[in-house]
């Protein structure tokens, strides 16, 4: 009984869409953590694993400077991944970051350009949604690029209310846009109420990546 | 170099502590995540995601009613718990959960007594932590037999206070109580900005659990 598996929630309002409870349940979700506490890219990592589990490809793309972030997560998901090639469990996984230049761009010789680093990204992944290449996409710390002015949220919009199919896509970092904002069906902001570092406590392996 | 390891974030004081600062950095951690928005186990699953990479063992705890939530969660650790025990990467996970009574109590023909369950669970959580049986530790809605009394809130921060060794715990759920916050290391509050439930979406596999 798929009821059974249901969680707690229940809409509170039937929405007059003209879709069926199975479309609306199919429904492609764009989903946005945002705020000033940590836990935002940590809760979509999270997602992803739920993601995985179900049997979604997930496609990462990481929009930070520093290759060294996340590499808990990177390497979690590289073992999951081999997980799926050797046992068919899960869903494959595919892990893009900036850092270290995007792997479908090569351009030796030339001086890093995190705009154009950017930019290029964001073209990979309107191919992608385009190709519906994934189920899950994590786009994190998306919101930087838009707050920069190398990615134009409206373009981002547009691109996400116009994609085929029933990929999801959620979206981490600060300061996201109003416009990004409106279109997301669920926004979640982390706030931070107590940290460790506010005690001179330092990162630690593990818990802070 | 284990500098250029290390997040952007920094102190902004050094304590008069009498630590080291490798003392503190390897300081056991208490979280807390509440709030009224469900990432809150999401986040915890997901640091837990990254201490399995760190080679930290994880032990899971939850709290709940419903052996169906958080299939996902558990089906994807026992997949990385079967990397581990196959490659070495990671750690182990061992993952306990209430609704289904708790692995190490056996009461056949009795009736359920969650209140019981729940003050067995804090129990065998009392004899981990004493015989550091893990190093990461999920209390998935631990919040809860607090709340209703089940389990003193008083005595669970005496014994995390008291625990040896640096053995990290993760608490999640709503309505923490304010000596638990108190003694927590790090809060996280997770709030609802916007959710497709409030327009009539219902729950998805592979979203919501």
């Amino acid at each position: 009984m798929e009821g059974s598996l249901m969680p707690q929630g229940k809409p509170e309002t039937v929405p007059q869409d003209g879709l069926t409870t199975r479309q609306r349940r199919n429904r492609p979700l764009t989903m946005v953590h945002t705020g000033p506490m940590k836990g935002k890219s940590t809760a979509a990592f999270g997602m992803a694993l739920r993601a995985w589990n179900a049997g979604m490809s997930v496609g990462v793309f990481q929009f930070v400077k520093s290759a060294k972030w996340r590499v808990g997560e990177e390497s979690a998901f590289a073992a999951l991944n081999t997980v799926y090639e050797t046992t068919g469990q899960g869903a494959p996984v595919r892990w893009h970051k900036m850092g270290e230049g995007w792997s479908w761009i090569q351009r030796p010789g030339h001086e890093a350009d995190h705009a154009a680093d950017a930019q290029e990204g964001w073209r990979q992944i309107q191919r992608d949604l385009a190709a519906e290449t994934y189920r899950f996409y994590v786009l994190d710390e998306f919101t930087y690029p838009m707050k920069w002015g190398w990615v134009d949220v409206n373009e981002v919009v547009h691109t996400l209310e116009n994609r085929p199919g029933a990929q999801h896509v959620v979206i981490t970092g600060r300061d996201a846009a109003p416009a990004l904002l409106e279109h997301a069906d669920l926004v979640t902001e982390m706030t931070k109420v107590k940290h460790p570092m506010d005690a001179g406590q330092k990162g630690q392996r593990g818990i802070e990546w």
